[in-house]
């Protein structure tokens, strides 16, 4: 279909033309800018300027039609060959003075694609291998809406470009496995296959026959001239049709049309130099002046910008027809249903009547139980740990190949191919991923959590085993110092819930925030309810609140998370037997606690001297205990034994609390 | 060779009766812990037993002998399997008692093998695909040695257990693409093909063609049974001969033996249970008590341990022939040889007189330059950033397959895998290895950074671009949260120096902490010089130290780390400009700083309000700046566009040090 698509106005210009204006919008933005990527634009060029003419669905008018074409730029560092597109085919983000002012303050052409800054940036790139991965979720989310929409209003496939760095990225293997297994049929990659990294020649690190690496995970593979247009369109071509994901190799040159920097790793990550622009611009017959593109070439990319309007159009009218719904579903604005409200509401009750002595990982999946059916935008998974994260709501079935009606993965144990597929499934639209690990894992999703708090997008990660309450697993297992480094992420939110109903209310906040993921930690342990509060309010959304408030003014305030809640209780009732007024504060979300007002922080956290539990390293606990108070945690890696014994070895009890809210108090002096 | 090892007295003993023996431990202490994994030491009983039988050369009486092969338990929640093995054989450390107190507090054997903890346990496993990434390394140091020490002296195989998780978690593809590309013709991976993992059958969650996946990275590859003691024999015999690294893909059924759980997943992680033990007993005829092994049969197995005595005798007397240094050097324990300590000094003269303004990554390469030829067990390396880490030393040779002799290794973007393989260098002995990639990327390595920290080995991590100073690359790229990510590791030294002078000392420090690993983190732009002390006093190894002292006492403190040390020393001046009197103190590394005196630490903070100034999140620099102090820097991700921009418009300049220093002394008063 989309080969005729190519339109009077595209052939006006040659398909040379149309690659050299990328090339040279590239070229010259990264040397008014004295700094950038040339090499991978002018290398890809022709493979880019045949997909956008000949086959990506899309209408530069509106990014987000949820029908599109996916493009994915892998090899982010060729950020110049996206935004030259983008100001080409006429994105109203990209004018010629956001080119010009590539890689400055403020602009709508930052180094790396940024999602959310540049309309036309499907997500941000530049962390290798992440492009790779997340088009995986996009390529899975797609074929989620398409067997629950229909053919008629969800048909997209998602392309990438990758270059060698993101194929030796390990999360490619994981990517790749899992996008063969499911045998994501519209997931097309585009290889950039220039033998050339940073260091030289790619011969000095690897010597990976990528071609057979891809079939060995059951995708189609070829490989191609990448700068010949007509092979690279037959390649395009034939490989939407093979019922499997594709890898088409491109082998190009680096820097293609520089005469002393192509096919070298000089061409990468370096402006090319007034010299070589010029001899670039003869080699390749292109003699207009930097940042000027010839009306017809303009035109051409112009036109190629519009031709999906139509498509769109009669999209919408498919959509309508279907119901005034749908497209918001498939835009995944979706409004959470009442049923929902309901099934939390219900749940609550029952947590507040039974008070149930329940792992909050247990908790948790008593929520899923009851809002998976009320929430069908919920893709659950779990990257292989199904049984011990509990992330499975009975209403779910599995999704495999052919089986996309279903809403739980079985990720694998692809932990960070899992937090990259999950980002792709949330930004495709429609759609609220969730998936579950052990806390422990949390290092290997990391650089995907970190790119969805940056891109600040709805992923919720459900990490269970979260201290060393797992116990026997020993100290591999046992996340210590997890709170910390999570926290330290910006737009992250982290929740430690300390029994039913705290989970209950984290899967809330988690739900509700749109625009940040969230990690919601999670015990293996049992934890006592101490909540059983049935008016709704929900107090995890405020960061941290009092549970319990002594009688005549505080003594002193045991500030903790999760399973340690339950430790500052039974200690304020050691303190109360000598008289001691302890008051007790849950922080499930220190994020949360930093945005209320200032006065109700102040009323937690009171002016007596405080004490933090927490079974993890310091951290950033200083920050609420003070300089009069005092962190009972851990001080290094946990250990392998039964947990009570753990938590009694590590001295993470109740009177050693209750021994430092003394000692604090003999410092400051009761009362204050 | 080694088949022929097989002695008369493993020959009384049937090989079934060695694989049961290893599965009855395994099932009983499993037992009586009420935890841990009975299944894979029953899947892989046989193999596991043909290849200590019959290939492994050790010698239980010494489990460092340097010239030893290496197993490795990369799925090492099979840690009973190793267990068993440790203690038939004979090695000190794992009586039966020890292994009755399995997963138990202060043991030898906990849930997962731990390094430093237990003899005979190569390095720490449970994070899968670790071991099989470290094995990597260990294969490649084994292949450096040689190269130093000739095959007398040095030639011993790396072999690998690894399940379907290890070859699932994207690492195993860092590391086997590099394994082929070096040809680690003595890297032997048995991997416990099963297909059974955690949530059900392998075909859940993979379709891959794991030999085909192996081949394309230039392994050999094969399939044989498991539970065939023949084909296992032949399988090893034949596959240490190839010239390649190799996959022996071993066709088991986990939990072997127990009739209602072998080949399902509920096999593997749950002590077997009463009835299905005695089934177990019956089927695989082994009649024996509970943690009985008959006479024979321990026997066998300790003739097995002591198989390798004489071979090693033989090869301590090669090692004496060759010089009394030799087996140090081999172990590793070398001590730093006097040329280095006068390479540092000449350089640090070089620094004082000549106060060069350069950048932190840039007076590292001169760091390089004059130890690397001075410190002969130095093995550099990056992830494919080389002329942006600046870790090549002038001196150094590149690493490749046939050209062991090198000391440098271009690992490819394979960040992950690369400080695996650094792990297992360190791990083998007799080398310093270190490796380069941005800051930001420490995410990707983060798995195998926590596991050194761990297991306690010197491994350095150079890693550059710490902060928004890199300017136009944007916020992928700069690390924001990673110093505090970094820092709540346990048992990992951060640093991050100031300038030249404080990048050579960080050097010392990490090339001296022979127990934990280090991270540089190193700007990309240029820091001026405020040292220029040549007494040789290591500063940094104080963790802070005063950098200004006010006359006449101190009205603020100004606390900073690398980059912005410049800013606190540019503050002080405008704020003695208003006669307020500030001190700076630089402080490169919070971990050693915690460990100084008291006294010495309080003296450096001092009693006068603190700010802390670092281009980074708060993470717990409250520790530091206290409840009367203020932070200056980041409170999210970056941005794109030149450094100095970045720096004013995030605020992060000397007026604002100023400002906030005033705004501390107001609440506090002057003097306090």
């Amino acid at each position: 279909m989309s080969v005729q698509l190519q339109s009077k106005a595209t052939q006006a210009a040659s398909q040379a033309d149309l690659a050299n204006a990328i090339r040279f919008l590239a070229i010259d933005a990264v040397e008014k800018a004295a700094s950038g990527h040339p090499g991978m634009p002018m290398g890809m060029a022709d493979v880019a300027a045949v997909l956008f003419s000949r086959f990506l669905k899309f209408d530069a008018s509106d990014p987000n039609w949820p029908d599109r074409d996916r493009f994915i730029l892998s090899a982010g560092h060729g950020s110049m060959l996206l935004y030259a597109i983008l100001h080409l085919t006429g994105y109203a983000d990209v004018t010629l003075d956001e080119i010009k002012a590539f890689r400055q303050w403020g602009s709508k052409t930052p180094g790396h694609p940024e999602y959310g800054h540049t309309s036309g940036v499907e997500m941000t790139t530049g962390p290798l291998g992440q492009g790779l991965a997340t088009a995986v979720g996009f390529s899975l989310a797609e074929r989620l809406a398409n067997a629950r929409h229909g053919d008629a209003l969800v048909d997209h496939y998602t392309y990438v470009i990758a270059g060698d760095g993101c194929l030796m990225e390990g999360i490619s293997q994981e990517a790749i496995s899992l996008a063969g297994h499911l045998k994501l049929s519209k997931l097309i990659v585009l290889f950039d296959d220039n033998q050339i990294s940073i260091d030289g020649a790619t011969s000095l690190s690897t010597s990976d026959d990528q071609l057979a690496r891809f079939r060995a995970s059951g995708w189609s593979v070829r490989r191609i001239d990448g700068h010949n247009p007509d092979e690279i369109a037959t390649a395009i071509e034939e490989e939407r049709q093979t019922g499997r994901p594709s890898l088409i190799a491109c082998r190009t040159i680096i820097g293609y049309g520089a005469p002393e920097r192509q096919g070298t790793e000089k061409a990468h990550g370096a402006p090319l130099g007034a010299a070589q622009i010029a001899a670039a611009r003869e080699v390749l017959k292109w003699p207009h002046a930097p940042f000027e593109i010839p009306n017809a070439v303009l035109s051409a990319w112009r036109a190629i910008g519009a031709r999906g309007h139509a498509e769109r159009m009669a999209w919408a009218d498919r959509c309508r027809q279907q119901g005034a719904n749908v497209p918001k579903a498939l835009e995944g604005e979706t409004e959470i249903p009442a049923t929902y409200r309901k099934a939390v509401d219900a749940l609550r009750s029952r947590f507040a009547a039974e008070r149930p002595n329940i792992a909050s990982r247990q908790a948790s999946q008593q929520v899923l139980d009851a809002i998976a059916p009320a929430l069908p935008a919920l893709i659950g998974g779990s990257a292989d740990l199904t049984h011990s994260n509990l992330t499975h709501a009975k209403s779910q079935k599995s999704v495999a190949a052919g089986a996309f009606d279903g809403s739980y993965i079985h990720y694998g144990i692809r932990e960070h191919g899992m937090a990259a597929a999950m980002n792709g499934i949330a930004l495709h639209g429609g759609f609220i991923p969730y998936g579950g690990t052990f806390l422990s894992f949390a290092d290997y999703s990391r650089p995907a959590i970190r790119l969805a708090a940056l891109m600040g997008i709805r992923v919720i990660h459900v990490m269970t085993h979260d201290s060393i309450g797992l116990g026997e697993d020993g100290p591999t297992h046992q996340p210590v110092e997890h709170f910390a480094a999570l926290r330290a992420i910006p737009n992250l939110l982290v929740f430690r819930p300390a029994d039913a109903i705290e989970t209950l209310e984290s899967w809330q906040c988690a739900v509700d925030a749109q625009t940040r993921p969230s990690v919601l930690c999670l015990s293996r342990q049992a934890l006592p309810a101490f909540r059983d509060d049935a008016d709704g309010q929900n107090k995890v959304a405020l960061g941290a609140y009092v549970v319990t408030e002594p009688q005549g003014g505080r003594d002193v305030t045991l500030i903790a998370t999760g399973s340690e809640v339950t430790i500052a209780l039974e200690a304020s009732r050691l303190l109360a037997a000598e008289n001691i007024r302890a008051a007790v504060v849950s922080a499930p979300c220190f994020e949360l606690f930093l945005e209320q007002p200032e006065k109700y922080r102040a009323s937690v956290l009171g002016t007596a001297p405080r004490i933090g539990i927490e079974a993890a390293i310091q951290g950033d606990w200083s920050r609420w205990v003070g300089d009069t108070g005092e962190f009972i945690g851990m001080t290094g890696f946990g250990a392998s034994a039964p947990a009570s014994v753990l938590y009694r070895e590590f001295n993470i009890t109740p009177s050693a609390v209750a021994d430092a809210a003394r000692r604090a108090i003999a410092g400051k002096g009761r009362g204050h």
